[in-house]
């Protein structure tokens, strides 16, 4: 059996002027994720084209179970919280979130 | 360093009445790609949402020209021998094609 037959994708697309302080914050990123049973990695993907804003986030997971408990879970909060504090202060100053973002979930079908 | 660097993503949108078919086609896959020199692995993701009918066809690749070589090689038109076959007689009879697909291709920013 292939363990590996779960994986959630968040696109995420993030305002030009946004873009270094986002690379900054996964090539920083907490590794909180990394220390939830059933996580088995995960990428960050950079679109090649220069006017495609939209990065994936794509983790893998042994079970669907896992990564919902990850979503609830305080390493979730730990793992975002300079990025959800980015949004939040844009909230407050009244302007928009710097990036939105977009969360699917999908089974390995096949290899 | 790292040499899964580079990532295409077919995302493909198939009808609601071509699904079993496309799924047989992967499932029953011609594996051309698999022999082509930089080539690592693919994954074929299906939405965990009965109502997202888009498939994501992720390949993994050492570097950008090893996929550029695969896209105009033989092997390409052979792995996609029956979908091509699908899409060309749905023309031919009036129709409209099956599936549609839109490819986009991706840098691992970092894991």
């Amino acid at each position: 059996m292939n363990k590996n037959n779960f994986v959630a994708i968040n696109y995420i697309t993030s305002d030009a002027s946004y873009i270094e302080r986002f690379e900054y914050l996964f090539s920083t990123r907490a590794h909180a994720i990394d220390k939830i049973e059933g996580f088995l990695y995960m990428e960050v993907l950079k679109p090649t084209d220069p006017n495609d804003n939209t990065y994936l986030i794509v983790s893998h997971w042994e079970n669907e179970e896992s990564f919902k408990l990850w979503s609830k879970s305080p390493q979730f909060l730990e793992g975002h919280k300079r990025g959800f504090d980015d949004i939040k202060q844009a909230k407050q100053s009244g302007g928009h979130p710097p990036v939105t973002s977009d969360f699917k979930t999908y089974k390995v079908f096949t290899e």
